[in-house]
């Protein structure tokens, strides 16, 4: 399948390479064509990597990943030019972290709304699904660096397009435990789980945990 | 132990009945000396349970529990008076739910700021330790409703009255991993876990489930 990934940092860069090792085309996105950390990727990532514009990731892929910094993505899908998302899947994995009051990161937005909600509402023509936000970026793509059960959580309002995101989940990265939330608005209580993970990570000194859902 | 509990809600009902079948002596403080859902419960639960105002409950307990709603936690405690305080244990339950625009509810207080950490800077004479705010209330005081291993958080500045709650949450109500996420600043993460666990209630239809954190 053809994809886009849109950013070029480690969550991306993490992303991106899995999806090429699973046979993927992939099309790295970021604000200029001629990005380092883009080219470099592209290097050590074979013939069936490549990188441009937001419009460019855009546009080639046919389901994309929101991997910009979650204060950049409004504007970053604004460049990748809403005339590319008609009727496409974005799995947007982005967190609203704001590191400018010094540490623990405050959300820059939550609690009456979320990130999710923002670029559904912003792009209608995105099927906007909230995932793998909840986790190191190692982890999303190797359930296995955690041992024993734990959880990946998934909301958007299009069903069919969830089910689709589940099965990239499940067969793709080897996710077991799915949990649905339901509607793009549980993208509020899936951002709002980070301050608690990035106090755990300070805790443990290591990103290698996650949440699970004991019943 | 003589125990002061501040509510008189379900939560207040729940760690208060456990408490005097440990064989403590506790007395449930409300706004008024004759609340009736007090009452009720001082008659189910035998000699060892009393009740009165937030300030009787406040002079009466060595340790103390806020078992209030988290938008009325500030002026309960003013009410408790805070001569009554002198350096005691506040385990702070309560969340800062807000109904009044519908479902789903919102915090009133949170990301750079949480009711934990608010009642710490009213009342500096109070220990006060975040704990048992991110459960079911029968949960709280019995872990084994829910199957195989689940944590509980607790934060506070005080480590000696950490450790302490820590004992009443191992020895009194059976909790076996207990993560210590700190100073109260962390009562942001673990009270921003609401909205999710409110979701996770909607789509489970039972309350009896728990965070773990697998690693």
């Amino acid at each position: 399948m053809e994809i886009g990934i849109l950013g070029t940092g480690m969550v991306g860069q993490t992303i991106g390479s899995k999806l090429v090792q699973l046979g993927h085309i992939v099309k790295m996105g970021s604000r200029t064509a001629n990005n380092e950390k883009a080219i470099d990727w592209v290097k050590s990532n074979g013939p069936n990597a490549s990188c441009g514009t937001f419009e460019d990731a855009a546009s080639f892929g046919e389901i994309l990943f929101n991997c910009t910094a979650g204060n950049a993505s409004i504007n970053a899908l604004k460049l990748a030019n809403e005339n590319n998302f008609n009727g496409k899947i974005l799995l947007d994995i982005a967190n609203t972290l704001d590191f400018s009051k010094g540490m623990p990161p405050m959300l820059s937005v939550c609690n009456d709304d979320s990130l999710g909600e923002q670029i559904q509402r912003t792009f209608p023509q995105l099927k906007v699904i909230k995932t793998l936000n909840t986790m190191n970026c190692k982890l999303m793509v190797d359930p296995s660096l955690v041992n024993g059960d734990h959880d990946i959580f998934v909301s958007g309002n299009d069903l069919a397009a969830k089910e689709k995101v589940k099965s990239i989940l499940a067969d793709w990265f080897g996710w077991k435990s799915i949990i649905d939330l339901g509607d793009i608005s549980a993208a509020r209580g899936m951002e709002m789980l980070l301050p608690i993970w990035i106090r755990l990570m300070g805790i443990f000194k290591t990103p290698n945990f996650n949440f699970k859902i004991a019943r």
